[in-house]
């Protein structure tokens, strides 16, 4: 029996909430021997542990390194190795562009091509106002092919939605991209038998839109990724039954919150405007995801002390969370990005869940090795789901 | 999706290399409130633990006591309830026979039979060359058994492998063994259907061995076990993209190793005969399998003392690992042997983990105790793989 369907079986609908506060990227590793989290000035986190349960969760399992998808299924409950998801789906949702059973959507670049070659797979990073009028002109100069409606949705600087709809696309294609520069155009390859009415689709999409573009020299062509279909999840509300909400200002996590059916509210950039979204919203929800996008920006670029510095802004938001009085509250990263390697890891993340019901554990720092020596153990992130749900008094027993 | 699939899918090659560095049976119980392990002076172990991360590894799951095959298969990254290997197999192997997909092979004992009951299964150890003599009197004398060719390996003391090839041969056979002394001769039974006609050709092979031998009153039958055909795994090389190498002087050890497609280096029979082939080969393969076996022998025997000089003997080796300067070095075991139970046991394993890209943990001794403290917890020893590739940057990220 999967955990999904005893979900289904046990969960109860209760008044108590939960906030699930994300700081992505926040497991690091030491630089001159203390990590981001360890150098990082968290009186509040460390306050928190002190009368919380603490542990150490691996995204998908130890040693896989997981992309974004992967490691906030496993957050909400869902097993990574089960959902498997293309980044055209979360890029899709994520620019709040619809996608139904019969639509299949790519992650675009606009890109530059020179005597045959890409010489620059993001057209130098043009300006997002630019890429609005090409993905303008191309909408109105190009809306079907071969009987296959296509839409443009522009996102930031270079990137673009490209979405296809029609009666049996398929998605099982390679990437039409080259993957590195100064290689000729790729076209999108089958597969499987299936997909190979797609793929003329899509080279003949490829081939119109490049000759479509021909006399913008910089953006003479585009770089398609990620083709996907909608998976269909089970919603949040069908496994747990509550009634969830995200507050997130980057479209791939509110991409990834609107695919196991949360509502995605209204949001500023700034932490202040989550925690303004999160107080205003706090009746009419009873699960609330808080995605905080610094802490992993800020590894990705390696700068130590920017991760440092978005871990102790993070931190002064805390008494603001914990004034909510929420049943649950559970503090974690998706994913480590450690400064020191540049990128996403497979160290585990630190996890802190605070409710009436945990017996406080003796980790009184919230940090990666002090994690490791609570009460939670080292666990793999999918069982996060049932221990705040179980904390929040949502699970009836399961069996006589 | 199976740990399998995603290896395939996100490992790479790079130029990092790995030594895993299995002392077999290390694990143990505390005689005198110490175990082995903590009995011994191991000063290298545990500087080497205080830079490493330390955790605890199940070779199956809880409770479980492994054979040397699952228990290795696990620490390759095979899981072990998935791939089940016969012990003829594992001997055949590792005395270099060749086997192929149309061959099953056993593993078999010299043993004495008097008035109708076999009074000792191992015919009291008789010397290797003995039994080297008997194999090519029996294979002179009977080359094939209705159509089905027949091959002796000869092995130590009472031990040899037989070969039978022909279409259709089926594994699915009890042992040939009464398994206690003072029983009659058993024959082999088929344990399905299509292993009847196999059986009859072992049982029709046995009568006839037994015949031949009748005028060696010591050894005048034959017992076999443990019938199997080649397992198909896939090999390191496939499922890792590594070039792996095993050191080992073992059979048993060298057929297992042989089995995921490692290549066996010559070696001697001594520590310092491993460290030597490592050294010499270190330039030619990216992931060294060692095996020491004495630390087993020795909590096989019963033998508290030896099993801790085996312990202290290979610590004075670990300098010489560590100057190669792996880009990981893993110590563990691939089961337990404590001299208390004088046998394999369902303990679980120190381990520790030595990279750069590792946060040393608390612990500062290398043995069970202090690993359980260990950042990497408790954990099945099939995760050990995904943890070392990673630490070896040798595994892409897992999904968007």
């Amino acid at each position: 029996m999967s955990w999904e369907k005893i979900a289904q079986e046990i969960s109860i609908e209760t008044p108590s909430k939960i906030i699930l506060l994300v700081l992505d990227g926040l497991g690091g590793l030491p630089i001159k021997k203390e990590t981001e989290l360890e150098a990082a000035y968290t009186p509040h986190l460390d306050r928190l542990a002190a009368k919380s349960v603490c542990g150490l969760t691996d995204p998908v399992f130890m040693g896989i390194t997981p992309g974004s998808g992967p490691a906030h299924l496993a957050l909400f409950g869902y097993d990574p190795l089960k959902y498997l998801l293309g980044r055209g789906i979360l890029e899709a949702l994520g620019s709040g562009v619809e996608v139904g059973k019969n639509d299949l959507v790519a992650r675009g670049n606009f890109a530059t091509l020179k005597d045959g070659l890409v010489i620059d797979r993001r057209a130098g990073r043009i300006p997002t106002s630019e890429n609005e009028k090409l993905c303008q002109r191309l909408s109105s100069s190009l809306k079907s092919i071969g009987g296959v409606r296509v839409a443009f949705y522009p996102g930031k600087e270079h990137r673009f939605v490209v979405k296809f709809s029609g009666e049996g696309l398929s998605d099982a294609l390679s990437d039409a991209d080259p993957q590195k520069e100064n290689m000729p155009r790729a076209p999108a390859q089958a597969l499987s038998q299936k997909a190979s009415k797609t793929a003329r689709v899509v080279n003949n999409f490829l081939d119109k839109v490049t000759d479509l573009l021909k006399d913008s020299p910089k953006t003479n062509t585009v770089l398609l990724r990620g083709f996907s279909k909608y998976p269909s999840l089970p919603t949040m509300s069908e496994l747990y039954k509550l009634k969830p909400a995200a507050i997130a200002n980057y479209p791939m996590y509110k991409g990834l919150a609107r695919l196991v059916g949360m509502e995605i509210l209204d949001t500023g950039q700034n932490l202040s405007d989550l925690l303004d979204t999160a107080e205003k919203n706090y009746k009419n929800y009873d699960f609330f995801y808080i995605h905080v996008k610094k802490t992993d920006s800020a590894g990705e670029d390696g700068n130590f002390e920017a991760k440092k510095e978005a871990i102790e802004e993070a931190d002064r938001y805390i008494p603001r969370l914990t004034a909510l009085q929420p049943d649950v509250l559970a503090v974690t990263s998706d994913h480590s990005t450690p400064s020191l390697l540049k990128s996403h890891s497979w160290h585990p993340n630190p996890f802190l869940l605070f409710s009436k019901t945990s017996q406080p554990d003796k980790v009184t720092k919230f940090s990666e090795i002090e994690c490791s020596q609570g009460y939670l153990g080292r666990f793999q992130a999918v069982y996060a789901m049932p221990l705040i749900l179980a904390h929040a008094q949502k699970l009836k027993k399961f069996g006589a």
